[in-house]
């Protein structure tokens, strides 16, 4: 499908350490991007750094990311200032036979850029789409649509994937030749984010069940990396 | 145990939206942190915002995060710069009956401060067992220690958990009231991270059992806020 040359790594997306660990092709960088479900958007504000946990959808080659017009940090976002995006999924522990060798099984994007406001009412409906998509593919045909004045109240940033990386371990600890023969238990405890029984709203009607497409993403997450 | 008052709230670690999500008191804050693997931290690094994910740990007031004594980044971190970390807990989806008021159930918490490398030894030991511990309560004493070079090789960072305050939203979706009567399944969809089965390192000695205070992180996750 996609058929774009991997990103060309810049000064600040080439892992200088274990380089090994780098990708920077779409597709891992994608398929990272489109299984976790929140972001660390990392700004300056009044010369300090700050980190905040947002939603985020995925068009293309284009992260958005949104909130409400009224928060400060968005509006400092809107005016087009750099960022840096962080989506880190824990894929599990990895136990050493040393203190030293322990480790995380994950796979982690660093996006750079700058991001700015969606200005065009059509692209920002397309945007708002594709988080709702993100986090739940079907709700967005269901659901009450935002109405002029909740649009007004929504902020929308687009963040172009151009610099980006990803970053990935897996697999057993690397421990030191001659730790092998310590009588320590080593591998790895596999981590996941699953999803548990939907709870209905106090409010919801009587006769409504829950949709095939929530029963799809907890049989996803049920069939997920946990062995 | 704790008997320290509440965080007093600066400029910006104060909400100013939705306020009665903010808390300042240390039993959230720590408690959060504490059930958390991983945290984000925010640096400025030639005049631009840089997210990192990283491991850590907590001994009462102090949060230490460690690295490779080798990285740029934690370099620059080392010389008490400010920073920023932002840990994030994900609950559950939020699923309101119009899509402008879909939200995430969640609990976080934000650090600002100055980071600084430790440089005494014995502190650095026992921040190093400190985010063993977080990790794996019970690893640390079956493990070989860090050795000298090790040591020199590690770096670890310290930041005061003085400016801090922690946001939870929890419960189900907060719709207009006029869009209750729409036949739309709402609620939560519950999510949370879970340990799978060990897998033992492939050159793991023959007879080495899984050790108790693994199945106890396996239990523990097994019993968590899943429904």
């Amino acid at each position: 499908m996609n058929q774009s040359p991997p990103l060309v790594p810049t000064e600040r997306t080439s892992l200088k350490r274990l380089p090994q660990r780098g990708a920077y092709d779409d597709k891992t960088i994608y398929s990272i991007l489109d299984e976790a479900f929140i972001c660390h958007v990392g700004l300056i504000f009044h010369n300090e750094p700050v980190v905040i946990p947002m939603t985020y959808g995925r068009v293309e080659n284009v992260l958005y990311i949104h909130g409400s017009a009224a928060s400060r940090l968005l509006r400092e976002l809107a005016n087009g200032i750099p960022v840096c995006v962080t989506v880190t999924l824990l894929d599990g522990l990895v136990l050493a036979r040393s203190a030293f060798h322990h480790s995380m099984n994950y796979r982690s994007v660093v996006v750079f850029g700058t991001a700015c406001a969606v200005k065009d009412e059509t692209i920002k409906l397309k945007a708002l789409q594709a988080i709702s998509d993100h986090v739940m593919q079907g709700r967005w045909s269901e659901v009450r649509k935002p109405n002029e004045c909740e649009l007004r109240q929504t902020l929308v940033l687009e963040l172009p994937l151009v610099e980006a990386s990803a970053k990935v371990r897996s697999g057993p600890p690397i421990d030191e030749e001659k730790d092998y023969c310590l009588p320590v238990w080593a591998g790895e405890l596999p981590i996941s984010l699953v999803s548990g029984e939907p709870v209905a709203d106090p409010r919801l009607l009587l006769g409504i069940k829950v949709p095939g497409y929530i029963e799809a993403v907890r049989a996803q997450s049920a069939a997920a990396r946990v062995p």
